[in-house]
């Protein structure tokens, strides 16, 4: 490896996926490039490990500059295992994607794509995980590679503080109309679960995501819905800081 | 049913684990319960869903004011089954465990425990996560009752906001201190990887946790540390607010 950045990638798609490939030659115009990507598709398996299983990882392609793994295991397995196993060094930037379906809204908290970034977040590496509003599997990324090298270049230049990631989002346009902050706006998945053919008591996710504050322009899915790009700064703290003063009645 | 309250629960650890038989007897005392747990373990699976499988569902047991069924998927696939496909009405409480294993500071993010309340959270209905900072599979739940049953009581007289749930984890002991409202504490896990047995390549989760921040008293870990259960509310919105004026160079 060089002296040039060094960036991992990983995504929950799987290591064959288009929009990993697309983000893995847009990563090399900017440094030395590490993937390591699921075996397969692990979509919506959020911050999820796998304590129970042997996880196996397998160089797929080294050549100057990048090297390429699968593992067995979840994206977020990936990240522990590429920042414990097999980096030179700690990275300079992790990012994740590209993915086939946004991650906006509640959708964050299901996202492996995100929950990648998040690990990598945790171990105090900054991060970025990048997703597209679509459920094609051949898209085409042109109108996005912009933002995304201008994106990873300002995390590699400034960084971000310890605890926060961004999540990047894209509508699928044939031209974006810009790029948004944004906060994470509130939705709702509807109607998930459906009857599936093998007998009584089997059910097969589905449903679709409804808006809950489709006038906010503020929120992610604003952007998504008005072909901006959403950027939104995510962090890891959770605690609702304004609700200590009503539950001080439970402090004994 | 009746005109009591109707009570949600599930967990990571599976349905038959003591955890959730513990906190299932304990809401019988308060109202109706409807049990939906995966058919057996599944620790660190977060908010994780399962979109490729089939999803079995299976009524276990029923007798007056209770019914159980186990499901083949994830904590938070056992969430939604039941809000769609099993309940008769909108519970007035979720509660989830008790884990074998506290969800305390970044493991939050790991858990399934966590997971099936953060998925009640987003269709609205207020939840509590419970767990136990031990690894054993037998544990005395005795110290804790009456904290679950007080949490619990809380919740159903006076709500929770809509995007707001609470985690309460509680340390290994014979009696109490005391309860503390917490925010969520830094930390880290450590050496998370290990060589496997399985051949080159091969790898098992493992590691410990490392508390970043061991002096500050106003967190969750250090409730656990001190022999006081750990009560801390927390938001689905993980939006950076502050990160908003910095990143407006990244706006176009």
């Amino acid at each position: 490896m060089t002296n040039r950045p060094l960036i991992l990638i990983s995504n929950d798609d799987g290591v064959n996926a288009q929009g990993i490939r697309v983000l893995t030659a847009l990563m090399q115009q900017l440094g030395d490039v590490i993937v390591v990507a699921p075996d397969g598709p692990r979509s919506s398996t959020s911050c999820g490990i796998s304590p129970l299983d042997t996880l196996y990882l397998k160089l797929l392609e080294e050549k100057e500059g990048l090297k390429v793994y699968q593992c067995s295991g979840t994206p977020t397995d990936c990240v522990k295992l590429a920042l414990e196993k097999v980096v030179p060094r700690t990275p300079d930037l992790v990012v994740s994607g590209i993915n086939h379906g946004d991650n906006a809204s509640v959708s964050i908290h299901y996202s492996g794509t995100v929950g990648a970034v998040l690990e990598a977040c945790m171990k105090q590496v900054p991060g970025i995980a990048y997703s597209l509003k679509t459920r094609s599997q051949q898209c085409d990324f042109r109108p996005y590679e912009e933002v995304i090298l201008q994106t990873a270049q300002y995390v590699l230049e400034n960084g971000l503080p310890k605890d926060v990631l961004l999540n990047v989002n894209f509508p699928e346009v044939e031209a974006l109309k810009g790029t948004k902050i944004c906060r994470i706006g509130r939705g709702v998945w509807m109607k998930e679960m459906v009857e599936a053919d093998e007998g009584e008591g089997s059910f097969r996710l589905s449903g679709y995501f409804q808006n809950l504050e489709p006038e906010s322009e503020d929120t992610d899915y604003w952007a998504l819905d008005h072909g901006f790009a959403a950027i939104t700064p995510v962090q890891l703290d959770m605690t609702a800081y304004r609700l200590f003063g009503s539950l001080k009645c439970l402090q004994k």
